[in-house]
């Protein structure tokens, strides 16, 4: 591999599509063939990672607008008040040149990502907006091996 | 408030000096003189956020190197290969300018940062390392006043 960024793919999907069940297939798949996967995943609005009586929760009972938490495995940012950075830049940050070849993304619509949209015939989404990247392609819930050969496409196309 | 980035101030600490309960008091006191603080917290080696059957486990069982799991008000990155990015990144990720006015951080001593250092008397502890950042201060674990104090000199000096 080289010094370039990993390859981002969206996967996009109206909701009640089964996309999360593809991405685990697709996640275990690429990483068979020797990928090293990344995800990252948009959690529908709030979400409580905090446990009263933990030292972050006093500090934001305390007042702290936000707190940020960094172990050696694991980060986690916690706020009332304000909103998280553009996910661009976050997967910049968490998913530099070097650390994987493949970033997952499940959300993220507007972000204009190259993207593979997961259709499932006789559902209906009234919330459902197409996405603004590129399409690279459009898939049945069940396509395993269409959804990994559209992302080591891109992995080749990327990688002289 | 001007468009400079928060005011960065660390509490350092030999463990045992009850440098937490310093924290939340000096965080309440700030607060309560119209300071917008965020918190960031160092947590020794590992921590778990993530939960056996839920999606982001799934992922990570089926191979992802990690997971980053963004919500309205949180984030979390779940790694088990790979550390997480530097610390001054992360702050000016999550506090950028105009965010909060001041980000106080427990840990990360060879940061650099501005360090206020916590002593108690009969405290001793092996794995202390003097901060590699400029000393504002030496204060015992009581001296709430006398933090903030320093606290908010670091802010005036800041602000024209």
């Amino acid at each position: 591999m080289t010094d370039d960024g990993p390859v981002i793919v969206s996967l996009a999907a109206p909701s009640g599509t089964g996309k999360t069940t593809l991405a685990v297939a697709v996640v275990e798949r690429l990483t068979a063939a020797g990928l090293r996967v990344g995800v990252v995943k948009h959690h529908g609005h709030r979400m409580e990672l905090d446990e009263e009586g933990k030292d972050t929760w006093k500090l934001r009972r305390a007042g702290a607008t936000s707190a940020l938490l960094v172990a050696d495995n694991q980060v986690a940012w916690l706020s009332e008040h304000g909103n998280p950075p553009p996910a661009a830049d976050l997967i910049a940050l968490f998913y530099p040149a070097g650390a994987v070849d493949v970033v997952l993304v499940e959300g993220f619509r507007s972000a204009g990502l190259p993207t593979i949209v997961v259709e499932r015939s006789g559902v209906e989404d009234a919330d459902w907006v197409e996405p603004a990247g590129p399409i690279l392609g459009r898939v049945g819930p069940d396509e395993v091996d269409r959804v990994c050969r559209l992302v080591t496409d891109q992995v080749r196309s990327t990688r002289p």
